[in-house]
Parts: C-alpha cells; sequence; structure tokens
C-alpha cells in the first residue's frame, strides 16, 4: 500500500531545493505513485526555468566523465544541475553503467549538484512516460541546468536525449567505422558534437571524418541554420569543458531566437501528454473485468479462434462501452 | 497510396512456402500496411504449429554464428527454419549488425531457410508491436522453428525474446565481470543457457560461474521445475549444435508436459492483443481533430497553463466522446 504523501509541503521543499524532498519526489514518479497526478499540478507553477541538455554517445567515449567534467564547469559559472542517468537496464549491462557512476561521487557533497540514476527496465515503453516527469521534478527544484545522460544504445535511450533542448553527441577517436555506421542517426539527433580523448590519436581524422558528414547532411537534407559545432575534450584532465559550455549557450541563444525552443518544448509536451494517456488506457485495457477480459482474449487468440486484431477491436470496445 | 494487396493469394502463397510472398507479407507488417487486420485474419487459421525460439546474449558472443550452426543442424534434421534477425537500430549501432548478418548468406539459396532482418527504430514500443505478427507470418509459412534472433541490448529486445516459447541466452568466456553483473537479468529470461567459444581459455570458469548463478537463482526464487541447462559451442567450427537441439526439444517436452507451452503462448497473446490495442488508441489520440486537440494541450503544458497529467485526462476524455 503506497503511504499517503503530503505533496504541497514536498513540491515546497524541493523548491528550496532540499535534495531528500527531490529525490522521494523523483521516487515517487519511478514507482508510478497515485499521487503523482496530483504531484505533476504542484510542480507546474515552479517548472520552466531549466534548460534540458541530453548527452549521448557509444559506450566507451567517456560518458560519465564528461558529465562529471561539465558539472564542475557549470558550478565554476555558478549554476545548479540536476543529472538524470539513464540505464537502459539490459539483463546484459547492468554492472557496467553501475561501476561508471562512481566517478560522480566527487559531486556527492555539493549541494548545488543532484544526480540520479533511473532504470528503463520494466517501465512501459521505456522512460517515454517517466523521465519528463523526473526532469520537471529537477526545473522545479531550481536546477538551472538539467543535464540527461543515456548510453544510447536502444530507441527508447535515443527518444530520452529527443526530449532536451540541446542534444551533445559524445564521439572519441578509434571508433573507425562506428562514426560512418552510425552517420545518419547520428547527424538526425546532434546538435553538439563532443570529440572526447583529443589528445589521443586518430582525433583529428574523427573531426574530419564529422566535418564531412555534417556538410553531407546539410547538403542531403537543408536542415534548419544551425550548423552542428564540433569541440574537442580531454575530459580526463578536465581540457574543453569551457568550449562545450560555449556552445552549449550559443545554441541556446540560436534556439530562443529562432523560435526554435518554443516548438521543442511544445513537441516534448506532446509526447509528454500522449505517454501519460497510453499508460492511463493501459492500465484501463489490462484490468477491464478485474484482468478477465483480456485473458478471455488472450486465450481465444492463442487458440486461434479469433485473431489479435479482432480481439484488439473487441478490448477497445469493452473500454469505449 | 498503399497499393491494395489480394491478401488471400498472398497468404495461400507464403502458406505454400513462397519465399516472395513470404517477404512481401512482412513487409506489410513493417509498414503498418492498411490491410494489416485482413492479413492476421488469413494468416489465423495457418498458425500455431511453429516452435518459437529466441536467442539474445550479449555482443561479440557469437550470435549470428551460432543462429547459422542452428539452421544447419536443423535443416540436418529436415526442419524449416525461420529466422527474425531484430536489429535494435541505435543510431551508434547500425553498421556492425548488418555486417554480422553476411555470416548467414550461405543459408540464402535454401528455400527451407528464410531469413528476415528487422529493424526497431520508429516502431512504436520498439516491436512489441511488429514481431509479434511477422512471427505469425512465418508460423503460417510452415516453418517448424522461428528463431528471433536479437542482440539484446536494451528493453524492447528482451521483450520480444520473452515472446518465445524457449530463450537461449548466449554467452562467451572472458567476459569476466560481465555475468555477475546480469545475473538477475540473465535468471529472468533464460531457458537454456549457451557459452559459445567453449575452446577458448576461460570456459570451465564461465560454466562455473552459471552454475553457481543457478543454483543461488534456484533458491531465491523458488522457480519452477525446470532446471537451465548450460550447453557449451563452437559455433565457428559446428561443436555442439545437436547438443543445443537436444536440450531444446527437452525444454519443448517439459513446456508440453507442464501446461507451460499454453501458459507462454496466452501470456504472447495477451501483450500482443494489448501492443495492437495501443498502436490504434495512440493513433486515435494523435488524430484528435487532425492533430489540433494534441498540438493545443501541448502548447498548454509548454506554457505552464496546464499540467501534462490534467492535458493527458482532456485528450482522453475527446477520445471518449
Amino acid at each position: 500500500m503506497p503511504v499517503q504523501v503530503d505533496v504541497g509541503e514536498l513540491v515546497a521543499q524541493a523548491a528550496d531545493g532540499v535534495p531528500r524532498a527531490i529525490a522521494r519526489l523523483i521516487s515517487l514518479v519511478e514507482d508510478a505513485h497515485p499521487q503523482l497526478r496530483e504531484v505533476a499540478a504542484a510542480l507546474t507553477p515552479h517548472t520552466g526555468r531549466a534548460r534540458l541538455i541530453g548527452l549521448t554517445g557509444p559506450p566507451g567515449v567517456g560518458k560519465s566523465t564528461s558529465t562529471s567534467m561539465l558539472i564542475t564547469a557549470l558550478r565554476a559559472a555558478g549554476k545548479r544541475v540536476g543529472v538524470l542517468a539513464i540505464d537502459p537496464s539490459s539483463p546484459f549491462s547492468g554492472g557496467a553503467l553501475l561501476g561508471d557512476r562512481v566517478r560522480m561521487s566527487e559531486h556527492a557533497t555539493d549541494t548545488g549538484v543532484f544526480i540520479r540514476s533511473m532504470a528503463t527496465r520494466g517501465h512501459l515503453g521505456g522512460l517515454a512516460w517517466a523521465t519528463p516527469q523526473a526532469v520537471r521534478v529537477l526545473d522545479a527544484a531550481g536546477f538551472d541546468i538539467v543535464l540527461i545522460e543515456t548510453v544510447g544504445v536502444g530507441q527508447s535511450e535515443v527518444d530520452v536525449v529527443r526530449l532536451a533542448d540541446t542534444t551533445v553527441v559524445l564521439l572519441a577517436p578509434g571508433m573507425g567505422d562506428g562514426i560512418q555506421a552510425a552517420k545518419a542517426g547520428v547527424l538526425e539527433i546532434a546538435d553538439v558534437f563532443v570529440v572526447n580523448k583529443a589528445d589521443r590519436e586518430g582525433a583529428d581524422a574523427t573531426v574530419r571524418e564529422l566535418k564531412q558528414m555534417i556538410a553531407m547532411g546539410r547538403r542531403e537534407m537543408r536542415g534548419p541554420s544551425w550548423r552542428q559545432p564540433i569541440v574537442r575534450t580531454v575530459a580526463s584532465r578536465d581540457e574543453g569543458a569551457e568550449d562545450v559550455l560555449k556552445v552549449l549557450d550559443e545554441h541556446h541563444d540560436w534556439l530562443t531566437a529562432e523560435g526554435e525552443l518554443t516548438r521543442r518544448r511544445a513537441t516534448r509536451a506532446a509526447g509528454e501528454i500522449e505517454a501519460i494517456a497510453l499508460q492511463r488506457l493501459r492500465a484501463e485495457l489490462v484490468d477491464l473485468r478485474g484482468g478477465d477480459r483480456l485473458a478471455e482474449l488472450a486465450d481465444a487468440v492463442a487458440g486461434r479462434e479469433l485473431d489479435p486484431y479482432a480481439a484488439a477491436e473487441r478490448l477497445i470496445d469493452d473500454l469505449r462501452a
């Protein structure tokens, strides 16, 4: 039985930046607490200030180290930073990611920083539904920047990154064919490229390859007027952080000037509304007659008395009845 | 404008094993062709015979080679084999997987084998919706075995494997901490473990580790009466295929004897019905007043006049109106 929560008090504390209240609210989101509806309403007046930055890239490029570097630089610039680290939670990947997280422990005692891991496993539609609500909590808690970091291996992670105002794609030298193969997808989601480990052999080649990709992409796509910049970093030595912050600011200015920020946030809101509505409809479908209706139809489909489309139609009819 | 299709003729041809008809039907599924409802109804009487085997494991364990080995062994046993190779289609992974597929070309001229890659990218809820329909096509086409191979990196891929009657998890020596980290998830989804590259150093250690995991898991979970077997293979040299087929048969016998096959297929059907229903409801939600309703609500949420839950409620109200 979920505990009844004093939502007003909890949101007030979170808006004051009390870490325990923030953590508690995100847990309510993750657990799909029955008072979530109330939480969302209470958070709304406090939201809309944070800048949302998505950070993704293939495994091994140094995402956690880069996140940590950016936190340090943003703190030095006086910004409060909330981080959502999205774990795709494949049965095959849990350990390595958790290990990486340890790197961020240097920020553990800084109250201007809040870091939270979220697992996609078990959530309907990955994090389509839970992540934006968690972002909303951090926004309401007054963080100037909310970083969403994902390992970028699956569709749901990519969707999460698409929630951001600005998406940073991290790459590293020596990925070889990787970049070429990744071309279409990467061009599609990146606002900013960061080539990390830029002190390693092959960094120049990686940057050159990226430049070609960007140039070709622009011809093919006749995209918007933003030209994706490429920044070099060595996150393990905190090198290049200022350059990243600079292009992030430039992108933010561009978003604002072009009206693109408003468009992106409306798109995000549409996705959010849709995900919540589907989540609710799904709960109703599965629960028709205490679940008996779906079980009955499933038996009929498994027994080939009914095809699944006909069964789905009957289920929807019952939902509407 | 989608072309009008003679569904009856196409399904009759597919049921006769005509590769072009099978391929065409799977394309209709992938493209969410308007006649899909009709296709599903026409396929249903032909389905229910195939055994569904899921094959997954972390990158680098030799999934494609193992699939190829199993195809060869199943063909030698007189079985017709359909393969769905699921690509998670991350922007960072496309190329490598496509490369792997080339390995399977040795079966290209065998009409008793049908291999098809499916991309998860762009599909709502990953492949929750399209994969079971593609499986249905292969089942109706009279394949004795349908292998579903996934790279197993994200939730949607794991969900797909859960569609199978029997799930084979592939591992390889030298994954070190990987197996420990993967423990919970792997135990949850595996019916059969295969340790591939068993000629390499560390194979004994991997098998030992797995045995411990299985023993511990059984204590913790008080699971069903099936004891997950561990089979060693060297897929690159076709070694161990017979052992894998043997445990697959044993698992199938167990599924049948325990009534578990019926239960799993009903669960699969329930998931399928739910996915189709949600897909349809989603289309209706997004399309209310030609999309204007969602856009309007999204603007209100982005402008903080409304919280996303309240907006979702209004959207659902309109759907019901």
